[in-house]
């Protein structure tokens, strides 16, 4: 075999469509390589001579074909059996051009206990598979009768001492038992025949249930696969980095979408480890990410309907329209560091929806080549020979994701047309405290993903909550300085037609450092503040007995409150605007990191109920 | 309290919505009362005097307030928390105008081990609730610290010894943990407060997340919930039959329909237990399942387009076109007991699709009179007045259910004037095997309690198969002389846009002795059979090796074959006829009783391959 862990690979289980489907999909990822599962090949009109003619034409090499279950028996006759099913096997893996089988060990009753035994009869098959130079990969399933764990299997390995028989090792089997991987630096490279890579939640369930329903690609779930993965290159590990990820919401996704994730996880992995794989990571000269510096705006594209709504209630909020763009139909709203844009282009939002995040970078043409060497689809965007060339990209969900900077004289800012009109400034709003953005159900651990690895800031915990129409999923990605936050959500099932209430809208959330007069005073002014049960702030008084007057103002407010071991949370909720975006004025106090998510029903009965009423009328 | 376990309720959280949609569709349903679920009312606008009177106005008793949770502590500051918390609760339940909150078993780390402190704690808390006019009904849950056994919450109870103390059993707390409920009969009747029922499948995972996400209702699931009911009965128990369910599915579905599914559920668990229940099941009269006798027909609805390329395939299976009805515009085809109407009654079906099932009854009036008392919706049907009076109802997913006798002169046949051209009897095909219906994604587990208690069929275990175009769920359902057998299915996941194949399409699986003669005279005669790929025989060749002549047909004809310990099974499907339904021919050799489901991906993806080949054309 070639190379020296330098190949990308993906097992065709991991996505979705046909066996012809996959194939176009890994090649147009850029993956070197596939993983052919069997029943992909069963299934498809295409015989293993010309499935090898497709992946040639593809560019694509075939790295492992699999699995092969329950070799081995107690009972002569199964194991004779079992042997008979591996040649015709081969036959298959000759027509493929495919040298190296992945071999599982057996979860049958009658699986061989005994390793002298074992050993034995793996030696059988691989010395039936040597003679027509092919060779063995055998695994440890986590949940094999005695043989599951890495340890165990390279025991049996090592006894059977065949040329053609070596491992393969599997980052979810070893790290879904909490097995430390450190011992695989100890077996010889060479025996090293496969590698594959997966990711997970970490759930408490049946492990196979866990592994065949729920695994992510590196870095979407819990697992630390750096530290996996440093092991056993040291061992000097040779084939390809392939991905196996058995995942419900993966094999039902368009799976071009899903290669170029699987792929940009590789590469974010890869860099991780870069030391040890110097070719791979984000590809020759890609940068590290540069630092963040918090959200420079959020933009609004808004309908002829929607843009006097948004404006008033911008206005009532406290912010200014202190600048016009020079050549497009763009009016940038600021108070303090929190900038807006809206943005009237025709056909960009029907109603109101945030299209674009503006991010500070330290370096905003590095963060853009490193999110073009991350897969991510780079915008073309036209703009004016003395207008900022800024750097954008697309987000998973189709925001726009712009790289700039604030403070130079070449910014972005420079593109608007001053109106003369100073941002306010005093005790309201401060700046950008998060956006919330709903996701496409197909595609959340694809945007957890991508705000991981293209602009490195750092997933925190997933939290469910019981929403009036059905459970959602919320996940916040931060930067290090919590400067910049972006809150993922995400129906847990896809919505069907029982809905009835406001369908999932986005938000920008505005930091302040009071809350209570920031809200009162945006009241005064106009905005309209969503009001919130009286029977939430009775069950807010027997839960966390709060000062009598704040309570008070809270509850005229429509004020919400969530309180943690480390501080507490107001947040205040606008109605919805153009039927999908809201804004939200929190105040954080001591060092409470979240965004409320337990208050999230209630606002969103509020929602739903305004706009019951308002159908009504 | 009043009543003798005559009463049904519901938890609000079984439903989705917010509080007032929950409460109007539990009264729709007819149930008696509700179970206030905390989070709906904290959400809910209305103050507690308000739903007290909607509940009034929709004829809904508030039978219990839940929960209160981690009442006690070993903390003295937090337990003096709890207590005022709990006097906050007791003026919500007085202005509910309910008197039993639910109390649960502490799941904190300063959850009370000693049962003489806890039971101190409790009998705190009782005092005050008794002074009220209140009473808390304990429950163990099953993660709780350190009470998560019944035996060990009634311990508890009875050290306290307070008047307004009493258990709340939940049977997925009690079954969950495997315990034996049969110790349940010795608790003195007046003790029982409270009881909730839920069923839930056989799961391998954290006992949590499983009553969290994964509920039933009662006979949906594998609980034996009449051998837990009946202890509970025998104990003396008087309060209602309440359900409680968590379900990530029902909390997302139409909750009108969920609370008729859920109050089936509640009538056919007291028939089943009816002789300790005397005045609820199915209602007074309300008659047993009559005795099925297999399907009488299966009708499918047909346009103008699909009719005649339904009825040359049929005519190619060898069914003949025996009949055509008096006054609607509807053909009977017939091959031994195997009957299919084309109905093409406009706007009945686009292309084709499968509307209809004629089930034979003994006693058809018997059958749809317990269809009626089981809150299926009774089909109006107008007929002539020399015509078969045929008692319908609508199954979950819109197919219409028949019950009737093929063998009378009164029966429904006497609607059809014959052609004259008599069926063909031999060696074909014999009758109808099964039927397989796509569920709508929100009503599989609903289809399966209809199916059950309606048809008093046999739920069979759920099955899960990976798709090409993501994971399906297949569950069958049959009497108990297999004569009448439904093959339910459902994407595990709702689709999304990317599933660019036949989408879920129905069938019809006629029955034969001999799939190979019968599938070859069927291609004979112009029948459209599938095309199953070489790969699969070669496939089936290496697990199962066949006698190879016989393998050499089965590819020749796209006959594909599942085994397991009962006997073999194979099938063979044509292409899909008028987008949405195919046919299959089945054989049954020795005792195998499943469907086949471990083909179905080939069989999905032969399906697709060749919808893209002809959309190509």
């Amino acid at each position: 075999m070639p190379g020296s862990a330098e190949r990308t690979a993906i097992a065709t289980v991991c996505l979705s469509g046909t066996l012809e489907d996959k194939l176009a999909a890994a090649a147009a990822a850029g993956f070197d390589g596939v993983e052919v599962f069997e029943p992909d090949l069963v299934a498809s009109p295409l015989s293993p001579g010309e499935i090898r003619v497709r992946c040639a034409d593809l560019g694509l090499t075939i790295e492992l074909y699999q699995p092969f279950r329950d070799l081995d028996s107690t009972d002569a006759d199964r194991f004779a059996a079992s042997l008979r099913r591996a040649e015709r096997k081969f036959d298959v893996m000759t027509a493929l051009g495919v040298d190296t089988v992945l071999v599982c060990s057996s979860v049958s009753p009658d699986a061989v206990a005994d390793v002298d035994r074992l050993a034995e009869q793996l030696y059988v098959l691989a010395e039936r598979a040597g003679a027509r130079g092919l060779r063995l990969a055998y695994e440890a399933l986590a949940w094999g009768t005695f043989v599951n764990t890495f340890e165990r299997s390279w025991e049996v390995v090592a006894r059977a001492d065949h040329p053609a028989l070596g491992l393969c090792l599997d980052s979810f089997h070893i790290l879904s038992r909490g097995s430390d991987p450190a011992g695989i630096a100890a077996i010889p490279g060479d025996k090293l025949f496969f590698l594959q890579l997966a990711d997970a939640p970490h759930l408490s369930m049946d492990v196979l249930q866990w592994s065949r329903h729920h695994r992510l690609f590196p870095g979407q779930g819990s697992f630390d696969l750096p530290a996996f993965l440093a092991p056993v290159l040291a061992a000097g590990y040779r084939g390809p980095l392939s991905l196996e990820v058995f995942n419900d919401v993966f094999r039902q996704s368009d799976p071009t979408r899903t290669a170029v994730d699987a792929r940009r996880s590789l590469l974010a992995l890869a860099e991780a480890v870069a030391d040890r794989v110097p070719t791979l990571g984000a590809g020759p000269g890609a940068p590290a990410p540069p630092r963040l510096g918090g959200h420079a705006f959020a933009e609004l594209g808004v309908d002829d309907a929607g843009a006097p709504q948004v404006a008033s209630v911008l206005a009532a909020l406290g912010l200014t329209r202190t600048g016009h763009h020079r050549s497009k139909p763009v009016d940038l709203w600021e108070r303090g560091d929190a900038r807006v844009l809206l943005n009237t282009t025709a056909h960009r939002a029907a109603g109101a929806a945030i299209t674009a995040l503006g991010i500070e970078s330290a370096d905003p043409v590095s963060s853009a080549r490193r999110a073009e060497a991350l897969c991510a689809p780079v915008l073309e965007r036209p703009h004016a020979a003395d207008e900022a060339d800024l750097a954008a990209v697309a987000a998973p969900d189709g925001t726009e994701v712009f790289f700039c900077r604030t403070d130079t004289a070449a910014g972005w800012r420079s593109d608007f047309t001053p109106t003369g009109a100073s941002a306010a400034h005093g005790t309201g709003i401060t700046g950008i405290d998060h956006v919330g953005l709903t996701q496409p159900f197909d595609h959340f651990d694809e945007a957890v993903l991508f705000y991981r690895s293209v602009l490195g800031l750092r997933p925190e915990s997933a939290t469910e909550v019981a929403a009036p129409f059905g459970l959602v999923r919320h996940r916040g990605v931060r930067d290090a300085d919590a400067g910049v936050r972006i809150a993922l959500s995400v129906a847990l099932l896809r919505r069907g037609e029982w809905s009835p209430g406001v369908v999932a809208p986005q938000y920008v959330a505005f930091a302040t450092d009071d809350v209570l007069a920031t809200a009162r005073a945006a009241r005064e002014a106009g905005a309209p503040l969503l009001a919130i049960p009286d029977n939430y702030y009775d069950d807010l008084d027997a839960r966390l007995a709060p000062d009598p007057g704040r309570l008070a103002a809270m509850r005229e407010l429509g004020v919400l409150c969530d309180r943690d071991e480390h501080g507490e949370y107001l947040h205040v909720s606008t109605e919805v605007l153009g039927g999908r975006v809201f804004f939200q004025l929190v105040q954080r106090v001591g060092a409470y990191d979240g965004y409320g998510t337990a208050d999230a029903p209630v606002r969103m009965a509020a929602h739903r109920r305004l706009r019951s009423v308002r159908s009504r009328r």
